[in-house]
């Protein structure tokens, strides 16, 4: 791989596009060769288009600083200058936001997306790269249906679903019948953009809403464990999932609070046994080391992007804690702890993932170079 | 009563010690005659004692400021200085404290206590007011068993309990019968006292765990929904609980998510049609009726500290929030608000109490007029 | 006074208009008989037009609920409604907010403003009542200059200024001539209204910037201090200042820490001696028991809203602190504390005042109390 | 340099201890060979030492994990097992750690110290590598004076000092005669250790005081721009400092709010003209290119945590900022912004440097890297 692939960034200049572009400052594989936003942007030098609102720790990239910002609403603009794109995009109008990213589907782009606008598309996989790796399998069809030559669309799920899917997701691959989930996230305010949630309504303060986010919560897991079957997907039929959604004082950092149910307690086999057992079978123990030892596809490619851990078990009775937790493996790795007996269910346990990285940009390059690697890019 | 009683406070120095001293400023029926704390303090003028860490908004009062702290490990202090004691001892040693409250009551004291040693004796009653004044009743057995002559101990629970306890009790005392409860809360770092938690974990951050805190919150709640049957108390067993309990940057208020499963949801009766029902009966509209006309025994009694309103539904969507919500009713009222459907239980909202008004120094004093109202004091 | 004085509020749907009405619930003096806001409000309800943003802890009162608004550009809407505005208008555009208040006065309003339009017109005073009372004097100069009848326009200053002005001025009411000041704020939240500064911008940070504060800071105290000239303000030029001025994760308090300078240093008779001393004349107990002590024409008057005490002098080390601190009188009062040598100037200390109660409404409806009690009203 | 220095940790299970352990995993020069803390902890494996209370963002790295931590109060056990201590000892009787330093100099050791107990001792240097290297000179008669044979003590100043100190000396050094600084700061809790400042005083709040850190900034950059005479330290005497100390809810991070007097503003020539000009002369673009352009001999030396810009000018209106830049060189660049003309001194800026890292373990290791390639260690 001696010449990067050059990429564009679609919504450039919002919080999600400066964290793509941050990201991918030197990227094995990737290169910024194009950002493209509103009207109201185009036609400025990059640096001058976020001048006063660039929140990276890191500086603008040398690279990118100097690039004419795109009309995004053009897919025009991109031609010639990138093989894909990320978008970032966070138009209001779902509706126009879809046909946007259709156009550059059309126009050859594959769309590695952020937004939610197609997440319920029936063609458009919605991927986690360790959870549903095969999805990728349906854009072949989806090209088909919509009429796309070497385009299409791919997009990832909302920002605090890692932070407990990934863990149910290595039970379940285990032969574990979850069966019913109860979540309460406690989200950090970098998941509502820049300015987001005003620092009036998070000083010494919680809010017990965020809007949209408990539906997300609840049924995107079911796509995402979900089959193709006819070249549309399926939803996975086996779990139910309760959520209560809320927003605290932190920076970054999605926090979970899961209590979990198995379907049939009597009669698992425990993998490290050849043994039927006619009890309820629930081993704290082993589910850590289930944990701890989760690999998948990400990891089996070698994916610059994948964390070597994608789950990481934090023993200490106080942990995950989103401060000290969220950076793991470059704030790509889920961090779980406090795994338990639940006196209603059966485990309960708390989830953390870094929402901006491993839930929005990170996870949107690590779907690029899944796609790369499959050779759908 | 043209005279105040004389009450004591025991563990006057410490934070709801010092809650109890300020609430009870200008109380119609109680006046802090008598202050005592660790052996360190007595001696001092209370105004010396707490020099430095005096952490309430309103100044010492002026009564309080003078009196000479009392040794809390000696009751022989507390003969003839008050007619009871409010009890906010913070011993670690949990023998200890019991020792020490049965002491006190072996010396004539009615013990309204804070501290959670004798929470599970199994003669001692653990009251919210509004949900079980009649425990009250076993003060007489318990008067018997231990050889009080007027003393006894009555106690309140954990200082999250009521956030949740009393929405729920209302439910469940119009017939609903209530299976399962999820909870998870988001407590303030006041109920940990102070200094209690470092400023270094609560910057940026969220702890999904207090030491104790999920083991109260499943167990207690049985207790006070429990009967009184010879002489001692049986839990309540219709219900279980599982608690996941966070520790979140906020000064005061206790948050709860609570999802709940009614158990039979064939054949309930609404109470406001004579019609048995065959099919699932859930009314939210009549659920927010219950909790907003839900009044009890304080409130027929005209106790001076009961909320007029015990319980008080917000309609926007976005509340209870801790800093907007926690002094409804001067702290004393229970917000509750989102409810709405759960898909995996029936229901699902969001409970707030103030902890360390309603949840405990402002919960005692109920308890003290409670008992003053029924001739105990 | 047996019926109160109807008042209308300008720019009633904002954080500053929402804290007037809140504040004027139950005022002696002042009913709130009419709202008015952007055209866009206009012709609601005023409980609708603040739907989910009334961001005051009590609720709205209920004479205002039901009020129907009017639009704050048209004048005439306010005319049989109201004796006197108070204008909390938010317009950016300043030459307009000028007019516009100019016409409410043209129309025989008096117009009590927060806005910072008028500040330096030459015959508008800018008052705090404790301090330059007798800058209403300019008042009948206004009305001639501008051909008022009976209307006017008063403003009050900057919401950080009072935190330091007051206990400086009550120095230099004793005859100390106060030369110099270094001032470093630390503002509030609140300051900036809602949604102001975006939590992301204040979570774990603070920002050492706030647009025109500086300036404020330094100029506003010298039209305060100054004279009445020629039917004009002459600013006083004894006093230079320089301000740094920074936003912190606060609620609600700006905080301002304060060295100053004092001219004459040799030569001062302190005021309880008769002696004529030679060297410089630093006394620390003196200057605390002026501020304790000093008293001025609200609290002559018993204005409604007056501190009982202006200043309050808090002995503790650490303080004020804005948490504990900001409520001191309702928020009305300033609190000092830290009161210290310095070794460059000649004391140093720490002031902070609300600045949304005492530094913005609770400061305009002072002046309006002044206004009444003067007979402009 | 094949092999690395063995190097010791005193009060290895503090805050600053665990952040030397940190910082100097893969450090080119030295290895953490020995760990030693209080007699509590002595004889247990590191990490069961630390356990529940390692506060690092990374995990204990793998090499120091399982050393035996000695006994700090015994100097003996660390003989053999490093060249050299760091002292983060935290010991509270002043005197008792002076001794325990002096006993690890006699016995062989140098002394690398974060403590500040012997910053005023008057052979004693007082090092910020970027200011005042030569202070190392001083060793040698240290070495006489106490009858050291090859240890010595070397400190470093204040947490907070280089935040202000390094730009105000970059000034100095270009032959700006800084007679006079007004600072107030703005300190993160980290400052106070762990668990240090309680969060309840810090949610909400700024407390204006922490004990004994205004005189700390008043006083010891004498001490750093003084010089050696006579094998003592002699005060720099041309610079009077004022200090106002505050701590605010940042996690890591201390800000600097700074107004600078200049003694000869007549007569100064400017370094880039050869002219003499007569009047005040202030040119605030060349004092940003002093600042940018900075660099002294930890950068010539090229020491490996030395930061390539010791001084970063941020242009940008509102920074520095904590939470954004306190990172800036891995945590050793000191960040300035907001030059501008003072109206009652000369200039004012802010400054901001971090204070676990410049400010203590970081500056401690760079200390040790300057007497390292001075030959000293």
């Amino acid at each position: 791989m001696t010449e990067k692939i050059p990429v564009g960034i679609l919504g450039a200049t919002g919080m999600v596009g400066q964290k793509y572009i941050s990201l991918l400052e030197n990227h094995p594989w990737f290169s910024v060769n194009y950002v493209a936003a509103s009207p109201e942007s185009a036609g400025k030098k990059y640096s001058d288009a976020v001048s006063g609102r660039w929140h990276m720790q890191k500086d603008i990239p040398n690279g990118v600083e100097k690039l004419v910002v795109g009309n995004a609403n053009d897919f025009n603009s991109a031609i010639d200058k990138c093989a894909f794109v990320f978008s970032a995009l966070e138009l209001k109008d779902k509706k126009q936001l879809m046909t946007l990213e259709e156009e550059y589907a059309r126009a050859g782009f594959p769309v590695v997306s952020n937004a939610s606008a197609h997440r319920w598309t029936e063609d458009v996989p919605m991927i986690i790269p360790e959870i549903n790796p095969e999805h990728t399998d349906i854009i072949r069809d989806q090209q088909k249906n919509h009429g796309f030559n070497k385009g299409f669309i791919v997009v990832k799920p909302n920002c605090s679903i890692q932070s407990y899917l990934t863990p149910v997701y290595a039970l379940i691959n285990q032969g574990y019948d979850v069966s019913r989930l109860f979540i309460t996230t406690m989200q950090a305010a970098s998941g509502a953009g820049h300015p987001g949630v005003s620092s009036l309504d998070l000083i010494d303060n919680v809010i017990p809403y965020i809007g949209g986010e408990e539906e997300k919560t609840e049924k995107e897991p079911l796509k995402i464990l979900g089959q193709i079957e006819n070249g549309r997907f399926v939803n996975y039929n086996k779990l139910e999932i309760s959520a209560h959604c809320n927003r605290v004082p932190v920076y970054d950092g999605h926090t979970a609070c899961v209590s979990l149910e198995l379907r049939s307690k009597i009669g698992i086999t425990p993998p490290y046994t050849s043994q039927i057992i006619e009890k309820p079978y629930i081993d704290l123990d082993y589910f850590i080391k289930i944990w701890n030892n989760f690999r998948s596809v990400p990891q089996e490619l070698e994916l610059p992007s994948a964390p070597k851990r994608p789950i990481i078990y934090k023993t200490e009775n106080d942990r995950p804690q989103p401060r000290k937790d969220r950076d793991l493996e470059n704030g790509m790795a889920v961090c779980v702890g406090r795994l338990r007996r639940d006196p209603v269910f059966d485990i309960k346990f708390v989830g953390l993932s870094h929402n901006t990285v491993r839930g929005a940009a990170g996870g949107g390059i690590l779907n690029a170079e899944l796609l790369k690697a499959k050779g759908y890019i």
